[in-house]
């Protein structure tokens, strides 16, 4: 809390939870493991002001999202949100707001809430600076994000614990280190994370699985003609996301 | 080549094969496919001035370096190298010479090379920058790049590819991204050499199918702890090639 107050990143803050302080604010970002965050509501969902708007910023959204709006004071609003921006790291002295820049922030709202919550949260991901904001169902969020980055997670895990890799740090290329950036992992929350989105995520899994699977078959069967159809379809493909980078750059 | 002339890159170029023009030359360095630079050295190595000295760039090294080693005139040498660094676009408007700086270049010498040779190759990676010079056998050069470069692209393939993705760029992180950097791939290359380590590669794949596999049960069956115990060896390993790049920047 020193360092983010000489930073001057915070005017104030607690690390105890205290009434008189919690009351005074009307937006609430909380940015802590999923089950903490349900408990930590439970336990103190009473201190808020009244028509205070409270927002998050976890990876995964069913069996968060209807908790709370299950269990929350009527006169609170919560409005899920997650902000894909991430560090390999962890604590304040490595936070570095240039990471919102080109990244994508998803406000995820169910029937439960109120156009003014959608507005204010949007709002928020724009104050921040992210690139662009953008609205999804909790079911197509999870969905999504098992895919793109706890699918990814997986593959980047495997690939650096599958063998000793020890020694070949002097003979690496940029390509096992940009698939590997992301192995350095917070075992607490990613476990949490990969176990909350279990079934979208072993979809995910065995989506990859087969499709890596028959690129091997091809190889060992010496199937070039289709081996290079398959690199021809991924090259279309990865440019589609190409043109986004070139574009906020 | 009028472009490479333009920028200083080259003093002269020739886009024809001239006897006068090759004799000329002390150290002759290969960047062909695999199977055109067999066919090249066996239809035009005659033209060669006695003692000068070839080297490659070429990605595998198994059933070239032997090839050529075998076919080769008795007063030329052909030292392998390879040096560890590429881009996902090709061309020379889109050379860049900086990424040699913080990469590896390998030799690949065989009991057929001279101390001399191998000298004036580690010489030459020297000259273009590399970060890092080092010398490795053929089969455990091909061995380490089944693993460290093949096998990373076979899963960039695949995670392009598994299912699509054409409107999912908008809710990318940069994880997704890191990984599929190398998605974007020159077809005629990459399959002549996954086909050229065919054997290397598929052990590879299959270890790291494994490993995937076995993540993948751990997260159906909910074992948090086993999860997190891969997770945390997975940021230990990681770490070491940190140090690495920390090292290099």
């Amino acid at each position: 809390m020193a360092f983010a107050k000489e930073q001057g990143w915070i005017a104030h803050g607690r690390s105890t939870v205290e009434e008189d302080y919690i009351a005074q604010f009307d937006l609430v970002v909380f940015a802590l493991y999923p089950h903490v965050f349900l408990d930590w509501l439970r336990q103190y969902q009473g201190y808020f002001k009244p028509g205070a708007l409270l927002t998050d910023v976890t990876g995964v959204k069913n069996g968060i999202v209807q908790e709370v709006q299950g269990m929350l004071r009527q006169d609170l609003e919560f409005i899920a949100a997650h902000p894909m921006a991430g560090r390999e790291c962890s604590g304040v002295e490595n936070a570095k707001k240039e990471i919102f820049y080109d990244a994508n922030y998803i406000v995820v709202p169910t029937e439960k809430n109120t156009q003014q919550a959608i507005d204010t949260c949007r709002a928020l991901g724009e104050t921040l600076g992210f690139h662009t904001i953008s609205t999804l169902t909790p079911e197509r969020h999870d969905e999504m994000i098992g895919f793109l980055s706890q699918l990814t997670h997986c593959i980047a895990i495997s690939l650096m614990t599958c063998r000793d890799t020890a020694c070949l740090a002097e003979y690496s290329g940029d390509s096992f280190r940009d698939l590997t950036r992301i192995a350095k992992i917070n075992e607490t929350m990613w476990t949490e994370l990969f176990l909350l989105n279990r079934d979208q995520l072993i979809e995910q899994m065995d989506l990859f699985e087969r499709t890596f699977r028959h690129l091997r078959d091809c190889i060992a069967d010496g199937r070039a003609e289709e081996i290079k159809e398959i690199m021809r379809q991924s090259t279309v493909q990865r440019g589609l996301f190409d043109k986004k980078e070139s574009k906020v750059k």
